[in-house]
């Protein structure tokens, strides 16, 4: 019996659990060219809350009744596919449910590397670290010497773009909601600064932080935090565009932000992008990813919520910014 | 004697001549190195009122008391610089005044181009064609058979960009404010389709106009109309971010567009630019657009204001729409 969570209500703000409902059904039999993956990992991220929506973006809209989309690492139990065998770990869109039996198209297989755990690959060597990899060094151009502000600095994609932007050899300023992921990010993590939004007012920490100005915003946040970035943008500013999760709950059109003129002004570019997009290059991100994990230069939190049962609640746990690193659901044991 | 408009105060809203002050004064002495320009015209662009506001720009705020900024073309009467004859047709920021004395630095000697009238350096060859060429060529990145959206499109920079947006082969779109100019587009300068936002919902117009979503947005005009594009966008769209006319009169903070979002759905790229920052390359540029010229394909309309005095109120026709294309004032007879 394979146990799922679907999508039974279009969210107000929020996503409460009976947003969802909780089902339970036969694994089907498969067909030639499919595979059945045991899950073991869920990946929460604020993209989720975004999914529930009833509007098409970089993917399709999901209709209601449909399992939860998901990014998910698990075993594969029984292959009816070429490319994959029994045991293979694999990566792929396998929802909020126990277990995957479908098509293999979409899925990927993770090689087991020596004194790393599977959960390295929500940390630094998934999507996330390929996230950051992709924005900091494609979009956001970095070059030594320029300031690099990081919104939402303490998650899973700022923690490691910040920590990029420290190997491209930049001035790393990060934005987090609290002393402790302040300190954090400062002692453990290599940040030259940080600023407690919550504490102290953002353009008055941009002003301590950056006296020179900013070069790249790595954004993840959009609302206030944005608008105050981009009021201190130097000319030919980058804006990397990877998130805006202070407006996925908002049932209201949100204004875009009020220094937009400034992008004019500045002369900057700001640039969305999908790590999705990115597929066919993500043996590039793993061959520069694996050598600076192993040599310390990249670290990352892992925040495991036991139990599939609990994803609707824990999801909300990005958005008041309770979680401790990356926040992943164990669905099963390894 | 020289006459000239000085800022005399901050405006409110649109500019009122009350926030200029008229004045005359003797014309100083040449130092070593400097030139004397009696101004032929005076070019009034959307970025004027910008350069009243007590903030830096792309250009530094100008206080209160010196001699309005203006983009200007005139003729030498007297040098002490080596690079400049008297008689020389010269373009550069001579200000809203009848005579210029002061340094050479960046002033351009204009070439006299048989059967291209003086006013053809505001029409496509001068400022005006030079952005609409960088923005639309370098930023824009035109394919054959993408559409194009371009906002104030019977504008000086708008009405050009669109024309070119023909050459390089894209269904162009132009968004406008009546009727005539809807024919003066489509007819006249071969826009495919034309939108009047004063008498169809921008969003209708777009859906009618724009079957297969937009491509590239040549924006000019930002707030409501920017909006309604970003809504429609394709996958990888990019923004020209030349203008945002709607916003230049506004007292209060205006709110960036409510469809920002949409430029990381769909992994579109903003890009701010000012033209000056091609000085380099207007070479290119020229090269480009006088063939385009010879052969009519550029089109544009002149809308001569006589006299200097008139400069203060003539400035608005820009914000309420009512130029008949690129705005002068003929400070004296070539």
């Amino acid at each position: 019996m394979n146990h799922q969570w679907r999508i039974a209500a279009r969210p107000q703000g929020r996503a409460k659990e009976s947003d969802f409902s909780w089902t339970e059904e036969q694994v089907p039999a498969l067909a030639d060219g499919q595979i059945r993956v045991r899950i073991l990992y869920l990946s929460l991220d604020p993209t989720n809350r975004f999914w529930m929506e009833p509007v098409d973006g970089y993917l399709p809209a999901l209709p209601l009744g449909v399992v939860m989309r998901g990014i998910t690492l698990g075993v594969v139990e029984e292959s009816r596919n070429a490319g994959f065998a029994p045991g293979d770990i694999v990566h792929g869109l396998g929802g909020w449910q126990e277990i995957y039996a479908g098509d293999a198209a979409g899925w990927t297989k993770l090689p087991r590397i020596p004194g790393i755990p599977l959960t390295a690959f929500f940390g630094a060597m998934g999507h996330i670290g390929f996230t950051a990899y992709f924005g900091l060094f494609d979009i956001g151009q970095p070059k030594p010497g320029e300031t690099l502000v990081v919104s939402a600095a303490a998650g899973a994609v700022g923690s490691i773009a910040g920590q990029m932007g420290n190997i491209a050899g930049c001035r790393v300023v990060g934005i987090v909601g609290s002393d402790e992921k302040c300190e954090w990010i400062t002692r453990d993590l290599g940040f030259d600064e940080a600023i407690n939004y919550r504490t102290e007012k953002i353009a008055k920490g941009l002003a301590r932080t950056c006296p020179n100005g900013i070069d790249i915003d790595f954004e993840n946040v959009g609302g206030e935090i944005m608008d105050a970035v981009l009021a201190r943008i130097n000319l030919n500013a980058r804006i990397v565009l990877c998130g805006l999760i202070s407006q996925y709950n908002a049932s209201e059109p949100v204004p875009g932000p009020y220094n937009f003129n400034n992008i004019l002004v500045r002369r900057g570019r700001v640039q969305g992008f999908i790590v999705l997009d990115y597929a066919a290059r993500f043996p590039e991100a793993a061959a520069k990813i694996v050598p600076w994990l192993m040599a310390g230069k990249l670290k990352y939190r892992i925040d495991v919520v036991d139990g599939l049962r609990n994803a609707p609640t824990a999801m909300n746990k990005l958005f008041d910014g309770t979680n401790q690193g990356k926040l992943l659901v164990k669905v099963s044991e390894e």
